[in-house]
């Protein structure tokens, strides 16, 4: 088996978009979970962006909007939830031309484009993305492409519609809504159209409208991963399981999967947040115990049977090293740049492995078709109501300068939550 | 929880003891796999040992024998297996005064001496030890000593005979006749009594004589731990696992239990063996493929499933980091001098780890008592027949000479499975 690059390319024409970011500071499931509006309203993550932002004390920007805002709350948000643009068809008529924003490495910017619209492989859905989101992988992803690349569309979680499907795909139609992260060595969600391999979808959940859908797939199969497939606790267990977690950054988008899934699990969670906002935010998404950053050198050596880094491995090492307990597990998902030293892990026979949402999907494992059932699970568990958005800001369009925008929120190092873009 | 130190010693005065080494180097359960002694005999892996090596092109040593040569043919060994000293009393009446070979680290030698029969603490078994086996870790062990500290008994291997059992001791009684590797905190096996925690220990089986027994629990249980509590196959589980085993080095100690452990599990090993008689006898052993050391170069990227390393973890992590697959683990038992660089594991989702064998009995984890266990179904197979020895050498007596001897032979880097003493 050989590693497999990235380079399967979205090629076409730049075309300047001059369209203003708009970003909606919202309340996650205001409705079911009240409290939460009153923790992200209190300082608005947003504050850099150029644009207007409901809820937050900002001036107003300096290119005035050309797109109407939109209610993103949960109770006035019907409307919104099956949008899709007007390339849509559910009997198959598809327009000629998709629109996406691509990253062109050897400008290194990003560009509103025009493409044909792809054709399904046998195993690919072509999806219309009504929403997608931000992570920081992407960041990551741009400055992995070789300068002389030709530019492509990034972007990983979509929500969308199935537009038509290959020949070999069993259990997906024309007209399904549909969630997914995709494949990092294929065309992205920042799109308006998307092929994605069947294996790696499952149907979205009704209860969740577009913008909240799409910031989950990614963080939902990080976390699930991490938890379950790479640290061994038991999924979704009844009652309790005896490892207690550390997790290094509850407050982002993963930590606030992996907390809620850790809750559910039976899973015993202390989360490090340092502000008083993340702090309260860990809580509401099922921490059991929220400390400092800072308190990590003051805690127990071997206090922690399972650890999961979502921040910055090489500072943390050493830390987590010390913290995991005999025969401990430590996964981060954050890459690291140092050599580290495995020997105080030596005696308590603990490991440190990593998780990275794309080794599925990317090497093409046999096992790829386990991100669509983790999918599948994820959504009955929110249409059940056990597990709750985690989406704290939308951006209305997807254009170069709402993704900017939203990079450079996320770069503040403040973000709660996820960031959505809607089409 | 914190890390318990290695604090418990055995002190006494020192008694030189003079008897010059004798070993025996012997065919593996010839009578069950007569093909094994043609392979062992080859070439004599105890070249530097002062002493007679039957079967071996050897100079006579300078020193004569002091003792008789005992036959350690598997048809001839009646008589020796349940060969017990004259401090041994199935009633319970133990001599004051037991014989131990203690590590004086302030004179970084071995000594022989003698102390006081200690008492069994609630939890212990009283073991009148018979056979007791060298490991690398022994050596290891002694550079871990401060100079300062009192003179030890090391060595963990053992088989022998319960003399007396702790207040808390269920399942064991006087006359029962065990085997276990201990726990390295506490006073070793190169003596003739030891306390042990019952939870460490299970009944030897009745068809091992007991040299053959000493030298299995320590290398036994670690490959146990690492091929199915590290590395996750499924212990003994019927017809193939899907995940390929490398084996880096195969023909120690280790190796020859965990490619039996894993032939009887289901798992495809490439074992790594540089010699004739090396490569001979992991392919004895259950090797599905044997490679020179030298090759794993040539191997393509990502092909192993799980990697076991028993030699040299510095020399080879970057070479596992490339031929771990998707999703692949890597456990070692081999500790590093050097930080390594964990990036390169990233993209495929993988893991590193250790197994050391005495982290339970060490940190006293809620689950030592696994340690018996294993210990007792590895007795079960080797009474159904479906192990088999990875004895090829036996010392006469444990002696300053013999320990001495047997670890300049496991310096030399060639020795094939393992060394016993007999008491």
């Amino acid at each position: 088996m050989v590693t497999r690059s990235i380079s399967i390319m979205l090629s076409g024409p730049s075309v300047a978009d001059a369209r203003a970011p708009r970003c909606q500071t919202t309340t996650a499931r205001a409705a079911l979970q009240p409290s939460m509006a009153t923790a992200t309203r209190r300082r608005c993550p947003a504050a850099r962006v150029s644009g207007t932002f409901p809820g937050c004390d900002r001036a107003r920007p300096s290119t005035p909007p050309d797109r109407a805002l939109r209610s993103l709350h949960p109770l006035a948000s019907g409307p919104l939830r099956r949008r899709t643009g007007s390339a849509r068809s559910r009997e198959g008529t598809m327009t000629e031309t998709m629109q996406a924003v691509v990253w062109n490495p050897a400008a290194r910017a990003y560009e509103a484009t025009s493409a044909p619209v792809p054709e399904p492989g046998p195993e690919d859905i072509l999806v219309r993305v009504a929403a997608a989101a931000l992570n920081p992988v992407d960041g990551k992803m741009q400055g992995r492409i070789p300068a002389d690349a030709p530019p492509r569309a990034l972007g990983y979680d979509a929500c969308g519609e199935v537009l038509a499907v290959g020949a070999a795909v069993g259990g997906f139609a024309p007209g399904d809504r549909v969630w997914y992260a995709g494949a990092a060595d294929r065309p992205g969600s920042f799109a308006t159209h998307q092929l994605v391999d069947h294996r790696l979808v499952a149907r979205a959940p009704d209860g969740l409208e577009d913008a909240d859908a799409a910031a989950i797939p990614l963080t939902a199969i990080t976390a699930w991963e991490a938890l379950f497939d790479r640290l061994g606790y038991a999924p979704l267990a009844e009652g309790g399981q005896s490892e207690r977690l550390l997790l290094i950054n509850g407050a982002g988008g993963v930590g606030s999967v992996a907390l809620q899934l850790a809750k559910l699990s039976g899973i015993a969670a202390t989360a490090t947040a340092s502000r008083a906002e993340t702090r309260d935010w860990c809580a509401r998404m099922g921490a059991a115990e929220v400390i400092d950053h800072a308190a990590l050198p003051d805690l127990g050596d071997a206090s922690f049977g399972r650890i999961l880094c979502a921040h910055d491995t090489d500072r943390y090492f050493d830390t987590m090293a010390r913290l995991v307990a005999p025969q401990g597990r430590i996964v981060s998902i954050v890459g690291t740049q140092e050599k580290h030293d495995l020997a105080p892990l030596f005696q308590k026979s603990a490991s440190f492995g990593w998780e990275f949402m794309f080794t599925r999907p990317v090497q093409r494992t046999p096992d790829m078709a386990r991100q669509g059932e983790i999918l599948a699970t994820v959504a009955r568990l929110f249409d059940e109501g056990r597990l709750h958005p985690t989406r704290t800001a939308t951006f209305e369009g997807l254009t170069v300068e709402t993704i900017e925008a939203a990079q450079a929120r996320l770069a503040e190092g403040r973000q709660i939550g996820k960031i959505a873009f809607l089409w």
